[in-house]
């Protein structure tokens, strides 16, 4: 359950930031965890927080890419199909794999073995998804004018809006950085660690990753990470710091649109609620890819290319007393040059018929609102809203809307929505809808009936579900708290894991069972049916042959105490190479190209594995040689 | 529940960015909100994140504070000392006010009208606190370098480690920024509207607000801002954004002190799951300021002067196959120059004794693990750790740390402590320390039985509890993802109203009565025993004069339908000035000062408003006048 956010350089080209992601069914959760599933958001690329440095070496490059795809004939599969991963939710679990090579003996300054190693991000968990179409009402996503046609391996200054604080060329550590860091050491640290530390740089790293928006299962790496140790390790903290929110903030949002189902437009609105303004931008990026349909960030928009949208502010509403006067009340007609038409006067005209209509006194609509109503229609003729809970829905936002929306319909111009703030949305939607129906029959303009109601206040998910039920009349719903902080479970555990040194593979055993990592560099794969069913994913050594589709293969499932067999259709390689010696090797995909990703993602799941509350087991495998390995290092203490 | 974050500029003087910060016993609480109070965090010239601008006209000036300090003779108060707020935790609730000036009508092309205008910030909750003593081994606060002596009114590009991205000496929205605007509003919005946005700066802006580090209640305001209308309404999220989750991670800080007691230290290890590095360093910051003693994340340290502190990786153990042969084993003495001894050889001496006590096989522990742990003590013989759960603990991990430590002991070095991370932290930690009680006594090794116990992993309240119980040996408990997420609130419902227009109060009714505001230009001050005891806080008018102590003073408590009266003997004003028509009045508080105010006001309370659990309710009550101008606005309709 998290999602990755943005930050330090040698992050930038990593592609695993968002990931889908589920928990497991029928397994302990963790605190406040009902099941919140895991979506994958962007790619770090688009991030752009604190301390972003650009090493010295990250050239970008053309690579091939990390593997080939297999898709092969179909074939059946055997199961058992029980879960069988050995961490729970929202904790921790076993890693994986990657590449080393050279010897751990050295005299380094660092008390580190100065082999090359290779870690990985992985979590616990188990996928789910939802598809949401393109809807023709929502604005395409813009391009993003901060990134280039061809992605560069560091992040640019002018691409995120908080930018280097002090861009050092010479490598990760910047030397105001290894100051403070011999400030804080003990005093009689060697001297030459600090040298050794001014002198690390990226350009040893490689980097395979799930591509951003693709579905992520429990123990599946997210991310590989080879390089020298001492600069793997450093990249712990930035990368899970990166990972895990844009990750948990595109499932949560990817559970909020399965709750919606396709047809409400959902719109994020929790910037405010944010742990900061890069928390926001994170979660704004990452809500649309995890499935929402704009946000009203408007930097989210400026520097991410996210679709932006908005109402109008209560604070509008109220700052107009009723005794101003429109320096210019002449509106012309929407179709174009004819009379211009004093709107004021117009909307009290209406909203005389508007009151008899509805049996109230002319005087009852509060004239301030309405004031604000027409100063705001003035302004955006085109594009006119109705917040109606400033004072009273029925007495006052309703008719004053009504009045307006009516004199500008007499101009030919369309209302395009209304908003509703407190009280029983549900409710009042559908009162109004019935307002809405019988004020257009009464005055003949049809339109009027489908003028979209949007609600906010505090939705979560129940409330969702409530909104989104057969027969609803609310179109929009804005989301704020209840998608930024994801308060069900507001954070994903994803771990950091050294898996190999110099090619030996490393196993963390500890106490707790849970906390045991998977050793040795690995490669993971997506079995699946002859009909693009999901069957599992399997993990193996990184020197074993991929799995061949139409070929039956053993494995064991992740926990189990007995292994299965499995013959899939197609074959999928999960991680990609992203990086290669410090040299980016593919393009990065873009926001939009990501979001669709995902959304296909989704699709492939099985409705079962889709379900919000206890999904359907999905299980992920590890090879025989895996298992073996595991079994030899838990039998030896890890040796 | 929430708490500050950092950015925009016009914000970076606001000072009310971390509040103490309770719910109110007795009402509905927020999904998942079990008692979260709020505690100050900093400043917000301590933040710098996205899109910090530098406003032209904003410059440093001296000016008197916002009012003075009334400290006046003893009395006695009268009650009914029950809750009265008109909102619940966790979701916003009424403001307050502040003054204004211009006219509202003009020909501004914006639709909103040209006056000036006042909002506020406030929240709902009553306060709680624990007082936090220094403590002997604590790393004084560093100096925070990158703050000039005298703050600057605006945020230094080198201040944060998110730089502005395109600094305007313009005002707070640049031309790209209004650009942006443009392209996503209608197209026949008035271009004079852009060239409007375009001038805008914060010249004209005043705000007052509560110190950082102050106690909050419900519906006192944090903040009060005054300017012109439209620019006033452009800080309503940046500023929300930033007080919001530097208020909640102070205030859950604190309640993990108060849980902890005053004798535990207590680090903050929450980057990883932080929204960011951002929202880590924001939590790092005011975690500290809560009562959190350090943090180990380097940046708050480096850029905040938060004191840092840490242990090992398990990866460093892992990291070690224990075939690696040190290139130099040799160790010096800490007293000085005496023969240097191969501190490797001396270690698997040691070993063998310490495995004859423990009654382990010589070849039980870890081969691996001991080779790094000399690692590490070779690199840091002051400051040897030990991270003891990598394989086994008493198996592996304690006998080879002990191996090591008493090798160092030989030499006149002193381990600094151990670490545990799974298992059952409390009784692992009673073992070990009779293990090092009995191996002290046998070797002769005093210090040894005083060797701090670290523990960590996934620590909640609950699980905190259980570590501070009577007779626990834990003496550092580290907590990252329950203390930067605060999973039992993961938000705090601060809200920013406009309170008045032009001098004329604004009131915003709703359907939903909890969502009522505070009408008017208010001023809030805390009414205090003889004994220095909070009896209540009153907000009034701003033209009323102020309560007078010894005076009786007649109130209303918040929601209640009685008034009562009260005869404070002393009384404080709550908000202060700090920004005048866009300058700087007084030096920003240095983090310290802040964590001293935060720890002092907690000492303030009493012990029945520290309860985590039920707290007793602390009133907030209105003056007369300002209690018959809300009912005036609520009977009129807001008139």
């Amino acid at each position: 359950m998290t999602s990755e956010e943005q930050t330090h350089a040698p992050l930038k080209p990593s592609p695993a930031a968002g990931t889908l992601w589920c928990p497991e069914a029928g397994r302990p959760r963790p605190l406040q965890s009902p099941g919140l599933r895991r979506v994958s958001g962007r790619h770090v690329g688009r991030g752009g927080v604190a301390r972003v440095r650009r090493p010295s070496r990250w050239r970008r490059s053309r690579s091939p890419r990390g593997a080939r795809r297999g898709r092969c004939s179909p074939t059946s599969t055997t199961s058992p199909w029980r879960w069988a991963t050995g961490a729970r939710a929202g904790r921790g679990t076993p890693p994986t794999s990657s590449s080393s090579s050279a010897p751990a003996r050295s005299a380094a300054p660092s008390p580190w073995p100065r082999a090359c190693a290779t870690a990985c991000v992985s979590c616990a968990a188990s996928a789910c998804g939802t598809q949401v179409p393109p809807r023709p009402d929502e604005r395409p996503p813009r391009p993003d004018k901060t990134r280039p046609d061809k992605p560069l391996p560091f992040p640019r200054a002018d691409e995120s809006p908080t930018a280097p604080r002090s861009p050092s060329p010479q490598g990760p550590l910047s030397p105001p950085d290894v100051q403070f860091l011999a400030s804080v050491l003990p005093p009689d640290t060697e001297p030459a660690f600090f040298d050794h530390l001014r002198a690390l740089d990226c350009s040893g790293v490689t980097l395979r990753a799930l591509p951003e928006g693709s579905l992520a299962f429990p123990g599946v790496p997210l991310l590989q990470v080879s390089g020298p140790l001492l600069v793997v390790q450093l990249l712990e903290t930035p990368l899970l710091c990166l990972v895990s929110y844009a990750s948990l903030i595109a499932t949560n949002a990817a559970r909020l649109r399965l709750i919606a189902g396709p047809e409400k437009r959902l719109l994020e609105m929790g910037l405010r609620r944010a742990q900061g303004p890069d928390g926001g931008l994170t979660a704004s990026t990452y809500s649309y890819l995890g499935g929402f349909d704009a946000s009203s960030n408007m930097l989210a928009g400026q520097l991410r290319g996210v679709p932006v949208a908005g109402t109008l502010a209560h604070s509008f509403i109220t700052s107009f007393s009723g005794t101003e006067v429109s320096p210019d009340p002449m509106l012309a007609p929407a179709a174009g040059p004819g009379p211009r038409v004093d709107l004021a006067a117009c909307v009290e005209a209406w909203l005389e018929r508007v009151c008899v209509h509805l049996g109230l006194g002319v005087h009852e609509p509060h004239r301030g609102e309405r004031v604000a109503f027409v100063a705001y229609a003035l302004a955006f003729p085109q594009a006119f809203y109705g917040l109606l809970d400033t004072y009273s829905v029925q007495r006052s936002g309703l008719p004053n809307f009504l009045a307006v929306a009516l004199a500008l319909g007499q101009l030919g111009y369309q209302a395009v929505g209304v908003r509703l703030d407190s009280g029983d949305l549900l409710q009042q939607a559908q009162e109004i809808r019935g307002v809405f129906r019988t004020i257009a029959a009464q005055f003949q303009v049809p339109w009027l009936e489908s003028v979209p109601i949007a609600v906010s206040n505090n939705i979560d998910e129940e409330e969702l579900a409530r909104l989104a039920q057969e027969g609803s009349e609310v179109n929009v719903i804005g989301i704020g708290t209840n998608v930024v902080t994801c308060p069900r479970q507001p954070s994903l555990g994803c771990v950091y894991k050294l898996v190999s040194v110099g090619g030996q593979p490393r196993m963390k055993l500890t106490e707790d069972p849970e906390k045991q990592t998977l050793p040795g560099s690995k490669a993971a794969f997506r079995l699946l049916g002859s009909d693009g069913s999901l069957l599992l994913d399997v993990l193996q050594l990184a020197e074993e042959p991929p799995p061949q589709a139409g070929q039956e293969l053993r494995v064991w499932p992740r926990g189990a105490r007995e292994s299965c067999t499995v013959r899939p259709a197609h074959v999928e390689p999960l991680l990609r190479l992203w990086v290669q010696q410090g040299q980016l090797c593919e393009p990065l995909p873009s926001l939009a190209e990501s979001r669709a990703l995902a959304q296909l993602s989704l699709r492939c799941l099985s409705p079962a594995h889709r379900w919000l509350e206890q999904p359907a087991l999905y299980q992920v495998a590890l090879s025989e040689k895996l298992q073996a390995l595991v079994d030899r290092l838990t039998a030896g203490g890890a040796l």
